[in-house]
């Protein structure tokens, strides 16, 4: 398999694609920018959305579920939200298809033609605070903190498997809060949950930041952000939560009455990540030889494979793998013994490299007689021989080994790509050469962070969370700057 | 609460809209036929994803997802399909707005025209073999087993919250086999389940049959269903499981290479139950007090409500309530302690009761003396007198006798109401007195079915498995006919 496959020093871009469709996680559809996501690929998402899900739940929301349309009128409602979302979007105007008179296939019919077209949601604040005023009239039903799982559509010119698709899957969170400050913590709070999902589950580094004015989200006062870095230098932003203030609560007129019986309007937040994350996973991690995935996410953990002669050698092996099988799924360990005689021993082996599995364990006869087997694991591909005492023990450890270690990978890589530069000379050959997070300091305007964009394709992609304050000169302008911001470029 | 809530005799129409919105179950939205479902309501709809989803993948099935979109050409691809399902859809013919030009909000562009319009899936047959005809090539990649869970519109002029809404929550299998055989095992096995899932979890007792031709899913041969009763004496179609047989494959030209070496069409089934499973739940069980949940997928299980005078009884109650509530979560037992001081406990208990907790447990300063509780049941609505000791183990029994309780009274109101009549008069005279399950001899002909159709609103709800044949004459034509129907008006 890894013959025709590219590496990632060659063509990053080509190797991503490649894998992505290899490993079977996904691939492109009939309908342009959409995609299909296969069993394996799925099998991943639904392990991530699982554990967000606790997550969110611990955290004491709820799931709801909206509608997928959204009347057109409603995004003109708050005024930057229909700039930033209601454009590039699939518009729904009508609601039958009739014979064709050629009595080829069907046309619209267009005399079922929609009064007010309805917009497939590219994200959902409009429905949910057309919602939310019937829901909301006291303190008594604050604070409201409710997610919803769902599919949007933004119409995209340029897309790419999980990074970027006309349709995708995510979640969305939308909060109604009585002060100004409880939605500013549960903003944060949100944030922190990203980050400690993608560190923990992902065994993918983050920083949280803010989002500059630029770069808000359509609505918002205030844009965080966890970004990531891939191999290739570029970063890849992983998950947003927004503080919107009472914007949306003005739009649709959401007021409750306080315990003191005045009217105020609602305070809000929103939060989303999506099957992006799924793209940022299998870029942080994997290489030239295909998936690495890190076991607290991967659909199978420990792959078995027989290596026998005959009938009688599989069925002694099959004996003790069933065993190991059963041993370690008692410790809630996804096991697949691949006993099938469709394939060679070989082959096997290529198939679970290529798709990510953290840990291969071998048997053959020999292995029976020592009371021993191989086994290989997928990050450093180091191969040793285990005694079968306590085999469950060990392979407990070593997927806990391995998780710290693509985690530690990812960490080390971050740090060694993360530096300042003190000119912009040297910010753009950096740039060049090396990619990874630029700290910088910024004039603080927008026209800079637009130049530097134009003539650089960089982005400022956050202004970290407990950002260090320092006296400096902006890059680009001279002028004076507090803090060091994250230039990169990005998906 | 009840003081304006309507009961089942008066108006069983109005019961059921009222009980949905005033549970807090879903509501209309502002899209017309687009329900919101609320968080109370999605909580049970999550838990039966759950049961479901492990049921399916107990039985070797795999999730997956496929686009939202599919191009208008597909649909006239299988001839049946495009009759039955192409019609009252959605159709996206744009992907773009534009800032209207006198300032006020935003028009389609019609720059932004889609060459071939999109429909939003009604179901996914097509999209899923047009995508299947690349993933199968080789008896080696069959069975293949996959559901997909997600959202489908179809343009519904009348609407109900649950029974019928234009968009709506399913899951849709889709699997492919090498031979007849095994597809038609595929689709019966999958029925089976959804009949012990109706059973088991949501207490509700169903027929599992085969429908007649008339009301065969476009492009199946076969179509197979789960019928249950409703307490109005009406039908309601809860699940189906289709044997396709080669339709979709010929359509989408899916191939495969035999053992033999051969060139086979490959076969077919697809299933799938829907958000209507709300309805049939809440229909089901519930009376003119409110919902009534089996507890087995009642969002909260067991509430808890102190009745106190002052901080010092609130205390003392809470710490007693707070080790029930430990001692039943260690069992698995969702409870909820509602200790709020904003409402009282007589308006506590009017709420709970409306909104189905199977059981309410009060605790106040007198049964702290006496060391017991007062359990009240949901079901039956008695309350008895428990003694703290081994309270735990009281509840967990107690809940499985409210479980059974409901299904056997539901199983006893089907067996009242599954009759035979043996002259068209008794059947319109029944229909009208009493409804339910009418046992009828048919002649098998599509027009004598239509007749009846049109004369009586009676459809033929199933033809049941494993039918009892005897020989008789048909109520409407006289014809001979060698086994008994099910007639009902259906939902």
């Amino acid at each position: 398999m890894s013959k025709d496959f590219p590496n990632r020093k060659d063509n990053y871009s080509q190797w991503y694609n490649d894998l992505v469709i290899k490993a079977d996680l996904a691939e492109t559809s009939a309908v342009k920018g959409c995609m299909v996501i296969k069993p394996y690929g799925y099998a991943i998402w639904e392990k991530m959305q699982a554990i967000l899900d606790k997550m969110f739940k611990d955290t004491g929301h709820v799931n709801a579920y909206f509608p997928l349309f959204i009347p057109k009128s409603f995004f003109s409602k708050e005024a930057s939200h229909v700039e930033g979302f209601a454009k590039e979007c699939a518009v729904v105007t009508h609601y039958r298809l009739k014979n064709s008179p050629d009595g080829k296939g069907v046309i619209v019919d267009e005399s079922a033609k929609l009064e007010e077209e309805l917009i497939v949601r590219p994200t959902s604040e409009t429905i949910i605070w057309n919602t939310y005023k019937g829901w909301i009239q006291s303190y008594r039903d604050l604070p409201l903190l409710i997610n919803q799982w769902a599919n949007v559509v933004r119409w995209e010119m340029r897309t790419r498997l999980f990074l970027r698709t006309t349709e995708f899957l995510w979640q969305e969170g939308h909060t109604a809060h009585a002060t100004s400050e409880e939605a500013v913590i549960e903003t944060k709070k949100m944030l922190d949950v990203y980050a400690e999902f993608a560190e923990k589950w992902m065994a993918l580094p983050v920083v949280k930041g803010v989002k500059t004015a630029n770069e808000r989200f359509a609505g918002a006062l205030e844009t965080y952000c966890i970004e990531a870095l891939m191999q290739d230098g570029k970063a890849l932003q992983v998950g947003t939560s927004h503080f919107l203030g009472q914007n949306f609560a003005k739009a649709f007129d959401v007021k409750f009455t306080t315990k003191e019986g005045k009217q105020e309007h609602v305070w809000a937040s929103s939060w989303g990540v999506s099957t992006r994350l799924m793209g940022a996973l299998i870029m942080a991690h994997s290489d030239d030889e295909g998936l690495v995935l890190p076991p607290k996410l991967a659909p199978i953990q420990v792959v078995i494979i027989p290596i026998y002669k005959n009938e009688e050698q599989l069925n002694r092996l099959s004996e003790t793998a069933n065993k190991i099988k059963t041993s370690l799924e008692k410790h809630g360990i996804s096991v697949k013994y691949d006993n099938r005689d469709t394939h060679k021993p070989g082959w096997k082996f290529a198939e679970y490299e290529f798709k990510g599995v953290p840990v291969r364990i071998a048997i053959g006869p020999r292995d029976l007689e020592n009371n021993t087997v191989e086994v290989a694991r997928r990050d450093t591909k180091e191969k040793s021989t285990y005694q079968l005492t306590d085999i469950d023990i060990k392979i407990v450890h070593l997927l806990e080994q391995i998780q710290d270690n693509i985690l530690n990978k990812a960490l080390n890589f971050k740090e060694e790509n993360t530096y300042p530069v003190n000119s912009y000379e040297e910010f753009k050959q950096k740039l060049e050469e090396k990619g990874g997070f630029i700290l910088a300091h910024w004039d603080g305007t927008s026209e800079t962070e637009q130049k530097i964009k134009e003539e650089t394709k960089a982005t400022i992609r956050c202004i970290p969370l407990n950002n260090q304050q320092e006296t400096g000169a902006c890059i680009y302008s001279g002028q004076p700057s507090t803090q060091r911001v994250i230039f990169s470029r990005a998906y």
